[in-house]
């Protein structure tokens, strides 16, 4: 799903010490793991809530095993937290009004607009959290990167939505309208979790003895965002 | 969480071989399995809901797993439909609309109505499935059984519904009353399941060339369906 993104800035720069010994590094790593389980549990409950207006009993399944992949991912990064000794409730805690408010302003009126969101939604924070995890220790960045993995759910929703839009072209319009709106729901809560949380900031942009990443490369991460955010929209037959 | 209900009325028999060769009894087989597979899926929709109004996120995250765990149910028993040479679609077609009037008529109003109906809701109707499995296949009864299991779901609802009551003992009363309007809704379906489908109404009372239980022995079945529901009411601290 994302060819463009290139992962591993800080490739061959041990950081699992870092984990250890500064605070605001390990404070960093516990908020996007804070962020992403939170969001992961959401995507379940909100997929799990769309499978239930699916056309059929097949789609009805194949989007309950959706949701289910994204409760997995959910323990996966709730078991790498009290690995490190964190509670996660506390963890997800800082996070859960940025997310919440996301869903509620982007709550599907109908099949298709689940289908689009969990693919350009979804699509967009997983870029973007796989951006953050090339400036973590490798352990975060392994848990991270296989909960990102695509599993099979782009192929299905790319085939459900195209042929929605060949069956009915004017869905397209529509639904174009839709991605630009979640892409705009996205950042606008992605800055304010950015401006209130300093430690996951500074993962982007570094601390004393942590390279982060300069004004250039910030601009082509989100060049890179950008680029595949239109490649989706595209993929499913609609213009970004 | 069903000591007293006792399996294997057909211990000793194989019946294997009449799924090969018997129409009737294959049917009745793909019935049992059919609308166990849709009660599974319709239990993860019903639970993935329920965790939404979860008090905290701890319990949002332990319903959540409930749900997920009836999703993997549903995927086993749909498993075992293909092994057949069954289409699943069809296999759930006929029970489609006496889960959902069930759902319907039993939409919990809030949280602890939700965590009465997964335990003493399903609780009944696993009790049923149970009993009926005795009168099935091997391979179909070890499916039947191994989804049937109790995944330390019975542990977490009996605390969370004990410690409502105790800190609100007015609830009790509510919640009792629930309780029997969700076995009353449940008989209603299954009743309603009995007269419209012979061939799984047969693998009770029998078919040539195959034992089912006699007029004793399904009075006896009733009376172990009641004092397990009994049972799980007492649990809960809730009068039958």
């Amino acid at each position: 799903m994302s060819e463009g993104v290139t992962v591993g800035a800080t490739d061959g720069l041990d950081l699992s010490h870092q984990v250890e010994q500064s605070p605001e590094f390990r404070a960093a790593v516990v908020d996007l793991l804070g962020a992403l389980a939170y969001g992961e549990l959401m995507a379940f409950s909100q997929l799990a809530r769309d499978a239930e207006s699916a056309p059929s009993h097949p789609d009805r399944a194949e989007v309950s095993r959706l949701a289910v992949a994204e409760f997995h991912h959910y323990e996966a990064i709730v078991a790498r937290l009290e690995q490190l000794g964190v509670d996660p409730e506390g963890a997800i805690a800082p996070f859960v009004d940025a997310v919440d408010h996301f869903h509620e302003r982007t709550a599907p009126n109908d099949w298709l607009e689940g289908l689009v969101k969990a693919y350009v939604g979804d699509g967009i924070a997983q870029d973007f959290y796989r951006e953050i995890s090339a400036y973590v220790d490798e352990d975060t960045r392994d848990i991270v990167l296989s909960v990102l993995a695509d599993l099979g759910r782009d192929a299905y929703i790319v085939a459900a939505v195209r042929g929605a839009i060949k069956a009915d072209p004017k869905v397209a319009g529509r639904l174009a309208l839709w991605g630009r709106r979640l892409v705009g729901e996205a950042l606008t809560q992605a800055q304010r979790v950015g401006v209130e949380r300093d430690a996951l900031a500074s993962l982007l942009v570094g601390a004393p003895g942590r390279p982060g990443a300069d004004l250039a490369e910030l601009g082509r991460m989100f060049a890179r965002l950008t680029d595949e955010h239109t490649r989706r929209m595209g993929n499913l037959g609609l213009s970004a």
